[in-house]
């Protein structure tokens, strides 16, 4: 017997088969896949992602007999999570009965809090903050997308630093040099307004997203800017959590997601602003966890 | 005779006609029409608004002799522009070669400064400023749309807003009472997340810029909060003042676009953050100055 755990995002996905031990017996990445259906092209691209993870979970020649997935932007309760469990069962070729389709958010609060509720702040290509009170009521802080907010997300790094490299255009005349500038340019893969534009808006979420993996190597190299757009990011994730405790009060806080990961400038600054709220770091794998959550489902 | 001009934007389109002494015959409004010609729907949707603004103007009754048409995010040199030429020829009856299509943002500069340079701050759903020196060279700020930045646009003036609903939502639990969340949510259509998102996310650059008027609403009635989006509105216009400043020296600078009329504290805000340059605040109709350049060119 094998378990199946999926870890679905905006950027890109992740998977793991587990043995009956825990014990990995075939991991893999595939392509974006968010729960964001409104319409007829995000569903294709949604259905598309699921057929090419499949494909790969089978060709690993693991037998699944349980899966948990967590996917960014879907409501387990809605019509878009049956869809998506119908279509992985038939895929993986495991019984419908055993595939769980969630949020990816909540997996890594299970994660996170399996026994006693706290606040998860989870920064992905969105950003969001949800505590889950002991009679199972969630109370959320953001997640309202980044035509509206997501403060602190990989969308808002990546946007950040696209308008800082835009502003300097228009002071200077011409596009800035420098660390970040440098890393942006190659994720955009062109040098002038033409090919930023292109890339920005074709597909923009996902895009401008990716972008967050720029700032990150520049920081990293020393980058100022890039520096300061990052401790930005962790600002407002801490500002999620205290969001949630003017509700909820007090509680322990974990930080997860693979934008919160890029660099440790982002929870150290996330830290200092919670001070008295023990936060701590994340560092579970998402997909791993829902194939663990799978695996104690399938046990018992 | 009679000339048409018109001003095709992102929240909705004007256009008038005047007989040969410029005194109007006929005016109109009528549906958004971006240059925006990305993607198919986009698309479809301009020649939509087009078909209805022809058919509009024709019922008028008004013979047209000459036309120009300044829409927003179009290029006078791209493609889009020579196929919306072609439409408009045909959809009033006038001759194609007296048929000009630009931006229009070059409509409100020539209106602005029809004989020696300046610097024009636009604010439209999005923003820009423009410089044309003496020899035809232009230099532009911003312009960069709303996934990059657009600051002080109707765009960036919902956003805003609508931020600040959902982070004071956030702390307290519910939408918050007063009269800026009483003004957007009236435009909304709805009192809960799933019908702010659903208006947000549907037609997301059109809609949140039109959110702009209920900040405006909110501000004429006092609101504290609204009054600030506005200010910051202002400060981010002059910004793009300043940065076009560093590039082509001091300049006489004016101030146009529906956003930047949406209340004084707009304007009052932009010439406070550019004392020394003597700003002015364009109150031209736009169409009104397309149809002006339409006259002059078919008696020139």
């Amino acid at each position: 017997m094998s378990v199946l755990g999926l870890d679905c995002g905006g950027s890109g996905s992740r998977w793991v088969v587990l043995d009956t031990d825990g014990d990995p017996l075939a991991r893999g990445t595939g392509p974006p896949l968010a729960g964001h259906l409104f319409e007829a092209a995000a569903r294709q691209s949604a259905i598309d992602a699921l057929r090419t993870l499949c494909a790969d979970i089978r060709a690993s020649g693991a037998t699944i007999d349980a899966v948990v997935a967590g996917i960014t932007g879907l409501s387990a309760t809605g019509p878009e999570a049956g869809a998506v469990a119908a279509m992985l069962a038939a895929g993986v070729g495991a019984a419908p009965e055993r595939v769980t389709v969630v949020n990816d958010i909540a997996i890594a609060y299970r994660a996170a809090f399996p026994d006693s509720p706290g606040i998860l702040v989870y920064a992905g290509t969105g950003s969001v903050a949800l505590h889950v009170a002991a009679d199972g009521r969630e109370s959320r802080a953001g997640g309202h997308g980044c035509m509206i907010d997501d403060a602190g997300s990989g969308f808002a790094i990546g946007q950040q630093a696209l308008r800082w490299l835009m502003r300097e255009a228009d002071r200077a005349g011409n596009l800035p040099s420098g660390a970040l500038a440098e890393a942006l340019l190659a994720r955009v893969g062109g040098r002038d307004w033409l090919a930023i534009r292109a890339y920005a808006y074709a597909d923009s979420r996902r895009h401008i997203g990716l972008l967050a993996l720029a700032v990150a190597e520049a920081a990293a190299a020393g980058d100022p800017v890039a520096k300061d757009i990052l401790r930005d990011a962790g600002e407002a994730l801490a500002a999620l959590a205290r969001a949630l405790e003017t509700r909820v009060g007090t509680q322990p806080v974990a930080l997860s997601g693979r934008a919160a990961a890029l660099h440790p400038l982002i929870f150290e600054t996330f830290a200092k602003f919670l001070a008295p709220a023990c936060p701590r770091r994340l560092e579970l794998d998402p997909a791993e966890a829902a194939a663990r959550m799978a695996l104690t489902a399938a046990a018992g």
